[in-house]
C-alpha cells in the first residue's frame, strides 16, 4: 500500500484522539445547557466544563478568563474583533494594517473602507516582515486600531508583536493580532505585548473545526455581530458548543516543547533539502524568526499546481499558492507583496508541518519533490 | 442508582452515537480542506462529504443543495437571514415579526429598528396562533420580509406556514421561517410552502453542536455577517466544519415516523397526567397543532424555578420559562404574549421530549411532579 505523507495546510486539522475522549463525556452524557445558572445539575456540570475551558484558553495567553469569548472560529475572531470593535466606536475611523494579513482581516478592513473607514496597508519587505517605521508613520489622530497578525499563514514570518504593542501603546491605539497561526507555537502574553484583541482558532492545533476564541480585553467595547441570547458575556449569542470547547481546551493542554522542536528540526532539513533543487527560493525567513510549521519554496520554471497534482499521485499532500484562494488559482496576496513576480508567485508550494510528521518523510518528500521539478521543468514550456 | 430522567430543553441536544461515527472519518482521516477545487484527493473527499451532506439538508426541506449555506447554528442563520437581508435591501425599511419569535429573530428585528427599520410585531392569541388578519394589515409598500417561526420553543404552537406563505406571495414580501424547533418533526417544503429563507439547526435534533444551515432561496441576495474566504457561495466565510456537516446530515437521515409517532404518544400521554394536578394550565395548544416533543405547563401558587429544583433532586431535568433567559429569572416573553399574569408566567415548567424517552418515564414524571406541586403549594406564601 502506497503510503500517504501530510504536509497540506489542513495537517494540524488532524483532531488528536485525545481530543475527542474529552469531548465524548459531553456528546452524550453532559449535554446540558450551560447557561442554567440557577438551575439543575445537568446544567451546571456543562457550565463547569465551559468555565474550565475558558480558564485554560485564557492561562494560555497570559488572559483573565472573563476576557475570552468563544466564538465558531478564527475567523469569526477576526470579524468580531475588528468589525466588532469599528460598529462601537465610530469617533475614529481610520484602521492600519499590512498587506500580507488573512483574508479574513484584509476582507473585513475593505468592507469597512466601503462605509466610510480609511485604511492603511503597511508593506512587507522581501522575506514578510512589516516596516516599523511605515507602521509609526502611519497611525495618527484618527486612527482607532492597528491589526497585524503574529505569524503568516503561508510563508511563516514571525512579526515583532511586543514591539508594535509598545507603539501601539505609545500612540495610545488599539491592537488587534491574528494569531490563528502562531498560538501554541509561539509564546503569547497579551499583558506583556500590549494586545487588546486576540484571534485565535482550535482547528490549527488538533482540536475540533468550528470552534475558536476572541480575547477582548478589559475595558475594550465590542458591538456584537450576532443578536439574540445572551451567551459568551452579551457578546456572542448562541447555543453555547461545550463538547467543541472543551476540545479546543485539550487540545491546548496537549501540546508540548518537544513537538515544537521537532517541527522547528524538520523544517530546517525540509528547507535544506529542497533548496538543493536548482533555480528554488525559500519565500519568508529563515530560522527562528519563522514558524516551526512552515516551509513555502518558489520553484521557478513550474506551476505549484503541477507540483502539487504530481506529488498527489505520489502519496504526498502540499498546499500551493494561498490555500483559501486555490479555488480562483489566483495567485498569492501574500507572494506577490513579496515582490516577487506572477510566475514567480505560481511556482510556490507550501509544505505544513505537524506533530504527526517524521524525518523519514522528509526523505522521502525531497526525493519526490526533485523528480516531479525536474519532469515537470523538462515538458515546461517556459524556457529557462 | 438513582435514575435520570431528561426533560430539559437540551434533551434533543444529546448526540446520537450513529452521528459521531459518521463523523469520524473527518476527524481522522479525511480532515483537509474542501476549498481545493482543483487540488488532490485528499481535499476532494472533504469536498465530496460536504456536497454530499448539503444535498442531504436541502432534499430534507425541498430545496436545491445550491441553496443551502452553512452556518455555525441557528442563531447565525436567523441573525443572517434577517440582518444579511435588510443590509443588502436598503429601499424597503419594514419587517414584520410575531411577538412571540426566538430572541436571536426578535433581537436583531430590535436592533435593525435602531437602524432605521421600522417593524410590526403581530400578536398571538392564547394558544400563541398568530393573527393572520392582523398580519395581513401590517404588510405594506415597506415591507421587505416577514419572519415567522414554525413551531414555538417553548409551547409549541405551529403556526400555518402554507397559509401565510401564501399571504406573502400575494403580498409580494419575503418570508423567513425559523424553523429550529420543528425541522425533522414537521414536513417542510419551502416550494409548495413559498419559503425563501428557512433556518435550522444540528443539535437541536441528536446531532453536533455548533452546526446550522440557512435556506437562502434562490435569487434571494443577502449581505455577509462575515469577511473572509470565499467559502459557502460567497456568504459564510471561515473553514469548513466537515465533521460538523457530516453529523448534521446524518442526524437528518437517523429520523423516522416511529420516532415521532412516540414522542407524540408521550406528549399526550404526560399532558394529561400533569393536568390531573389542581390549578395546572397548559400552555400552547393541544393535539395535532403542538410540536411533538413539547410539554409547558402553569402549576398555579408555585415557582416554576422551585419545581425544578426540586425535580432535579428527584433526578428529573425540566426547564423552566424560556431557557435563554432562565439566568435572568426574568418571565418569558411568549408566556407574556399569551395574556397570563406574571405570576402564572413564573410557574410555567417547561417538560422536552426527544426519542430516547419511555412511557415509564412519564409515570415516574408524573407522581413526582405532582408530589412537588403538592408540597411547594403547602409552604407557599402565596394562598389560594
Amino acid at each position: 500500500m502506497q503510503r500517504t505523507v501530510y504536509l497540506d495546510n489542513a495537517t494540524t486539522t488532524a483532531m488528536d484522539p485525545k481530543v475527542l475522549d474529552a469531548m465524548k463525556p459531553y456528546f452524550f452524557e453532559w449535554y446540558g445547557s450551560p447557561t442554567h445558572e440557577y438551575g439543575h445539575t445537568f446544567g451546571l456540570k456543562a457550565r463547569e466544563a465551559l468555565e474550565k475551558s475558558r480558564e485554560v484558553v485564557a492561562r494560555s495567553i497570559g488572559a483573565k478568563p472573563e476576557e475570552i469569548i468563544f466564538t465558531s472560529g478564527g475567523t469569526e475572531s477576526n470579524n468580531l474583533a475588528i468589525k466588532g470593535l469599528a460598529l462601537a466606536n465610530k469617533e475614529k475611523r481610520h484602521l492600519v494594517t499590512s498587506r500580507i494579513e488573512h483574508t479574513s482581516v484584509l476582507n473585513v478592513i475593505k468592507s469597512l473602507e466601503k462605509t466610510g473607514f480609511k485604511a492603511s496597508y503597511i508593506n512587507v519587505d522581501g522575506e514578510g516582515f512589516i516596516d516599523l517605521e511605515q507602521l509609526e508613520d502611519e497611525i495618527n489622530e484618527e486612527t482607532l486600531l492597528v491589526s497585524i497578525q503574529h505569524a503568516n499563514q503561508e510563508i511563516g514570518t514571525i512579526q515583532d508583536i511586543e514591539e508594535i504593542g509598545k507603539i501601539c501603546e505609545e500612540k495610545d491605539v488599539l491592537f488587534h493580532v491574528d494569531a490563528v497561526q502562531s498560538f501554541t507555537k509561539l509564546p503569547i502574553d497579551v499583558e506583556k505585548m500590549n494586545i487588546d484583541l486576540l484571534s485565535i482558532s482550535a482547528h490549527k492545533i488538533h482540536g475540533p473545526k468550528g470552534v475558536g476564541a476572541l480575547y477582548v480585553g478589559d475595558g475594550v467595547k465590542l458591538k456584537p455581530l450576532m443578536d439574540g441570547g445572551y451567551n459568551e458575556f452579551g457578546v456572542r449569542p448562541g447555543t453555547e458548543n461545550v463538547p467543541g470547547v472543551v476540545g479546543f481546551a485539550k487540545a491546548i493542554e496537549l501540546v508540548d516543547e518537544d513537538q515544537l522542536e521537532n517541527m522547528r528540526r524538520l523544517r530546517d532539513y525540509l528547507t535544506d533539502g529542497l533548496l538543493e533543487i536548482s533555480d528554488s527560493r525559500l519565500n519568508g525567513p529563515k530560522g527562528e524568526k519563522r514558524l516551526c510549521n512552515n516551509v513555502n519554496i518558489t520553484f521557478r520554471f513550474v506551476e505549484g499546481e503541477s507540483v502539487l497534482l504530481h506529488l498527489d499521485i505520489r502519496g504526498i499532500i502540499v498546499t500551493t499558492g494561498s490555500a483559501c484562494f486555490s479555488r480562483s488559482l489566483q495567485p498569492s496576496h501574500v507572494i506577490l507583496a513579496l515582490g516577487l513576480r506572477h510566475e514567480d508567485a505560481h511556482g510556490s508550494v507550501r509544505f505544513s508541518l505537524s506533530k504527526y510528521n517524521t524525518l523519514e518523510e522528509m526523505d522521502y518528500t525531497i526525493r519526490n519533490v526533485r523528480e516531479v521539478v525536474e519532469q515537470l521543468r523538462k515538458i515546461s514550456p517556459v524556457g529557462r
